[in-house]
């Protein structure tokens, strides 16, 4: 395995501003992969793709064959608008069985929602043991939009840090492996992006003029999400900042980070609970069909 | 398009033993695609595949953009033991976007499940508006394994069929586009894919020693599903009988019959709902980020 994880990793000493959005850290040198980086990541990304299917299935497979092994992952997305959290879902999540998935998008709170406290609606969300969840925004929006936007006093957002923590302690506990990244684009690749959704009439769906608003508040979202990757992001679950300009490097690092998880759960195919020899011959010897 | 819905569905006259689970209706002669079979309908799938996830995004983009449109589309997958449920979702499902996808799989009902009507559960997994939503079993079941093996008396699965269709008439009211596949594969192929099961140790998870005592049952489920098919098999929600022996010719043809009934829909990409010049304008002239 490459060292990406570690260099994306969120630890002491973490500014976000210090982070390029373009860069490409972890990637080999081009004289190393002797072609265009993108044509090799996109390449890489297939290999990827392929082990974090056979990691799924081997998940999938262990909480089948038993039902006190809660293990899970859940990845969890977080970006400014145009981040390519979509993007990330078809590319990186498409990679897997779409049977073992369970992928949840969070928008703004329905009035049943708001009614309880703001881990409810995420609490009814996680993933079964066995599946891969993907949550498109997630809880980390009531310390990101809710401050930006004066949502909620300061004291109600502060307290909300260690209630994350606590949080992410307890779904530790329960055998989920959480996988934490923010796509981190600039602010001129987001308006490059909000740009080309103008341009091409198939991408008019996915435009709202309420991003734009939102581009006024960039320097305030960029601070609220440093103070909160830097409060939340623990050892047991860590978060991650993939520099998201390059779409082709975003999705080859995030594939990255899964498979580090996938791999640090030590997944295996169960062994059989039944005598494989005696049920070949239970089949070979059996009825017919008349 | 090709003629594979007509030559699949169940129609007048439909007799399933008269159906070949080895053949490939619809395929083209050899000497017209100059390739091995095989080949050439996975070159096709991948063709199919990008066709349905255009489809399928024009479908989430439309519910986005109209919630007042209740459209989806939803494949219904059944099949014997070792019929290919599992693989047609990965492979056929497998090339849509899955945050688009809203796949359930319905084994023996739970203890909650039994104290309600049988289509109880069934209303509770619909997909929403605007996904695809895939069923691995089904409301099918309460007329094929409850019939087979007793598990309720003739007069109670008898007047399920009507209810089937009464409920399937709602859901096409509903918004609901049906497609109904039933995966048919022979004796003899179960008997191989059971035996592939116990030789490869990454298998062992799928296999089960009740499937074993299934197959003493086969007639008798091969009559309840000539019967359910042929009851249900309506024009709103028509049944088609997929040959499923060959891996390739099943994944086509499916992937066919999705298709098929996506362009039934009539879909596009939904207009803009604010005006592209002014917002690009906004854009350009927008705050800058310092």
């Amino acid at each position: 395995m490459s060292n990406v994880p570690e260099l994306l990793r969120v630890g002491t000493g973490f500014a976000l501003s210090a982070v390029d959005p373009a860069g490409t850290p972890g990637l080999p040198e081009k004289k190393t992969v002797r072609k265009d980086p993108k044509t090799w990541a996109r390449e890489q990304l297939v290999d990827l793709g392929a082990q974090l299917a056979t990691q799924q299935e081997m998940l999938f497979a262990t909480a089948k064959a038993d039902p006190k092994d809660k293990r899970r992952l859940l990845l969890v997305l977080q970006a400014m608008d145009c981040g390519g959290k979509d993007g990330t879902v078809k590319k990186v999540a498409g990679t897997m069985n779409p049977q073992g998935l369970h992928i949840v998008g969070f928008g703004p709170p329905t009035a049943t929602e708001l009614r309880h406290d703001f881990l409810w609606r995420i609490h009814r969300a996680l993933p079964k043991p066995g599946l891969v969840g993907v949550f498109n925004r997630s809880h980390y929006e009531d310390v990101l939009v809710v401050r930006v936007r004066k949502l909620a006093p300061k004291r109600v957002w502060l307290s909300r840090y260690p209630q994350i923590n606590d949080f992410e302690q307890e779904l530790a506990d329960a055998g989920v492996t959480l996988v934490k990244v923010m796509l981190h684009i600039s602010f001129e690749e987001q308006q490059r992006r909000l740009l080309e959704r103008l341009r091409d009439p198939t991408k008019f769906w996915k435009y709202s003029p309420a991003d734009v608003d939102n581009r006024a508040y960039w320097p305030a979202y960029q601070e609220a999400y440093h103070d909160a990757l830097a409060h939340c992001s623990t050892d047991l679950a860590p978060w991650y900042v993939v520099p998201a300009d390059r779409k082709w490097y975003r999705d080859w690092a995030v594939a990255h980070l899964m498979l580090h998880a996938f791999k640090g759960m030590n997944l295996q195919y169960p062994p059989a609970n039944f005598d494989p020899q005696r049920e070949r011959q239970r089949i070979e010897e059996g009825v017919s069909q008349t």
